[in-house]
């Protein structure tokens, strides 16, 4: 099968992911009460069975799995505005359903979110082995931080560690994680031999013997090449930190803001430093932007929609999703008070970055950041026909070149039905989206770059170094430090 | 639906599960090399789908997987003979399959064995909690506090913590999660009602304020509550520590040994105490032997297939499963050295334990235990023809007081076919075996205990206490210690 690279021609062809998480009203809090949406449904295996079934049969790349260990509790100081509203609360554990899904499908992709805080590397490459294993090849990590204090208390620590320890300690867990997942065992270390009685050949699995600030691993990885040995690895950081970070390990960065033009410079940067201080091709980067889009036959249609769907979203809940992503408790302001003009310069610069791009306010209150991001959360709300909904899509790539889409959903499964009905089949009649999977039955990694055969991160990857090659002797292939 | 007991007349029905662990040729190590043998596909999904799909169609109550986190180093002092073997090595993750298994079936549960060692309680509850949800609580957790240096150097650990440490903590371990499954949310806390605009009644979740010797967890838990709230209890432990845990504890406690005699000691021994410490209901614990059945139409065709199995048996992969479970590196006796008269208790008195009860030897040497352990493991081979195979399992019942079975497997999945199609019609003219599950549907503790309703551990259980029940104001349930 050609690479779809090959075939693309001038535009390039988008990635598309549904973006969920196992929790109600993910990023449009308060949706659960609308007639027609079940995301609260979410603890039910048939639910997640018959969304990959949808999403596969539509062709969609994957499905982006959020997660958090801890409430949104920065808001009120308190819980009660997530648990009133149902504001991704309670979450239960993402990776857990994959198998389900997969078991349904063939050929759609799982991005699971997994922070390297709070669980040891070698069970954590367990788990990921296990369901690369039993996905035939088909899952994500998006590799987290984490960054809510609720999380870190109830997992033995007092508060998080500090913004740039997290990211040295995930420096150091990727490590950990590519020599489990490449050096401890060679690609044909397991044999099958029947006659010879070798099940796996003892010279062809060693230890790892990591000794780092964080962690001490001697190996051997207990799990066996699995079909992409490393997940397909997403990220999400844009600090100075989490950029270095994506730069060098991220296959896919994902991406929230509302404007094109915000994220641009992110993009620019991260894929320079890739570039210069990581010796990888730029465009191998694939840019995932978060976006919710409200179709309708009409632009009459789709704008009677989201006036619909505003009854129901939860302002206390978006509040409290505000508060867990940006540290700031906006109850401390009054209900009038323009936040544009407060002694606090985190606020004021994350409230004018939203107004520089929204058309309709001339005030910013809480209540206004609360209806700003009560629908789709941080990312933008596309509202229209197919054809400007497109349009929107294609600005997002043009300007801010972006590779493809994390779709959010305002009513679950109604809006990636919406997606699948109204808007991919304009998108394949602009070229913009293929009619088949690359590799039908392929891997994540496959299908994510559209070539047969890319089954692990590509040869200018840091990932690649690590790998044991079929054949390849013990000494000629060291385990990098 | 009735309670089995009432139905039971004067035999007890039996409680049968299947054994398995998600590696190849779990308690037989070798037997991958028989052409009929398809354990090594224990790393793809349908193995799993089809094992579940099958045993539930034969209406077994669960699927029990056994689980190790590291590899059996002792035999030798080298890992070299469970690669070369396939002992329990490599080994996936056994709670990632059960969700795929629980999409694909209705009633039958799942039993999976994981550490208390290695994590965090509030991690490990959002797991479980998760599983009982997408499997509508048919979950079970067999508690085990690991026995493997191995599995401990990789998890941060010089080596695993002194056995009657690990059971302090397990102690602590398992009052956290109760604490989480059960205290922190009321049955009723999540309302979803979509008039008031509240998806979670925030009265009705509160924090467990965990302060103890080895876990610090102040919650919530941040699943709310799942089918069962707390899975299935299954425990494995027989050592001094290990039955003061099981006593209060174990719902079902899993006894391996090959014979009647030894066990029976044992078993009385717990529910004395679980009745006398812990105000428990002997009889509502459940004790399940290891046994794995060869069967044939007549003796002569049972005992051609075991002498077949013996072909392909590895005493390699025996003794390093020996050496992982006994502490014991049989290297270092010679090859015609008689067990029982070395200078090691230890040795001489497990020996001496298997010789006692085993026809076929005047000399026990360190071939002679790895024929015995290599098919089977640590429990007994019952060989014969359905009538024979049942009137030993009859014998453990009336000799050892035992409730039910966990059967290995000798060929996977042949050996569980054969226990459909001979055993199980000649356990049901007998008496001993239900036709169908007492509740159809329903979660793993209900089908265990033979009770519809039954969702909760009983009454007189430990985990009762912790239950905030529907109605119950948050003051009127303290939070026991």
């Amino acid at each position: 099968m050609a690479s779809q690279a090959a075939e693309a021609g001038p535009k390039k062809k988008l990635v598309l992911n549904a973006f969920v998480e196992m929790c109600s009203g993910h990023q449009s809090p308060g949706l659960w009460r609308h007639p027609e949406d079940k995301s609260w449904e979410f603890d039910k295996i048939e639910h997640w069975v018959e969304l990959a079934k949808l999403l596969e049969d539509a062709k969609f790349h994957g499905i982006f799995i959020a997660d958090v260990l801890g409430g949104y509790d920065v808001y009120k100081k308190s819980l009660e505005p997530a648990l009133v509203s149902g504001a991704q609360w309670p979450v239960t554990e993402p990776l857990a359903v994959v198998p389900a899904m997969a078991a349904a499908t063939k050929s759609i992709g799982f991005g699971v979110t997994i922070s390297t805080t709070y669980e040891q590397p070698y069970h954590l490459a367990r788990r990921l082995s296990t369901v690369d294993h039993l996905t035939n090849g088909r899952v994500g990590w998006n590799i987290v931080t984490s960054y809510l204090d609720s999380a870190a208390r109830n997992l033995g620590r007092e508060e998080q560690p500090a913004h740039d320890d997290r990211y040295a300690q995930a420096e150091e867990y990727l490590k950990v994680m590519y020599k489990l997942f490449n050096s401890s065992w060679r690609d044909d270390a397991v044999q099958l031999d029947r006659e010879r009685g070798v099940y796996t050949a003892p010279e062809l699995v060693r230890q790892i013997n990591h000794n780092g600030r964080f962690f001490r691993v001697p190996g051997p990885h207990i799990v066996h090449p699995s079909p992409q040995r490393t997940p397909l690895l997403l990220q999400a950081g844009t600090s100075r930190a989490g950029k270095q970070f994506a730069a060098q390990h991220a296959e896919a960065i994902f991406v929230s803001a509302h404007s094109p033009a915000v994220v641009a410079r992110n993009i620019a940067e991260v894929r320079q430093i890739a570039r210069d201080s990581f010796g990888r091709d730029p465009t191998s980067i694939k840019v995932l932007a978060l976006v919710t889009p409200i179709l309708g036959a009409t632009e009459e249609e789709a704008r009677a929609k989201l006036a619909d769907y505003r009854r129901y979203a939860s302002h206390e809940g978006a509040l409290a999703l505000f508060g867990g992503w940006t540290g700031i408790d906006l109850n401390q302001y009054g209900d009038d008070e323009e936040l544009r003009q407060v002694e606090s310069n985190a606020v004021r610069s994350t409230v004018e970055g939203y107004a520089r791009f929204s058309p309709h306010n001339s005030k910013w209150t809480k209540h206004t950041v609360a209806e700003h991001v009560s629908i789709g959360g941080n990312g933008p709300v596309i509202v229209g026909t197919p054809a400007q909904v497109a349009d929107g899509l294609e600005t997002w790539v043009r300007e801010a070149d972006v590779d493809g889409f994390n779709f959010a959903y305002a009513l679950f499964p109604q809006s990636f039905k919406d997606i699948i009905d109204l808007l991919l089949p304009e998108l394949r009649r602009r070229g913009l989206f293929w009619d088949d999977y690359a590799v039908p039955g392929g891997t994540y990694r496959e299908n994510f770059y559209g070539v047969a055969g890319q089954k692990y991160p590509p040869d200018n990857h840091v990932a690649a170094k690590y790998r044991w090659r079929a054949g390849v002797p013990a000494a000629e292939h060291q385990i990098p430090e």
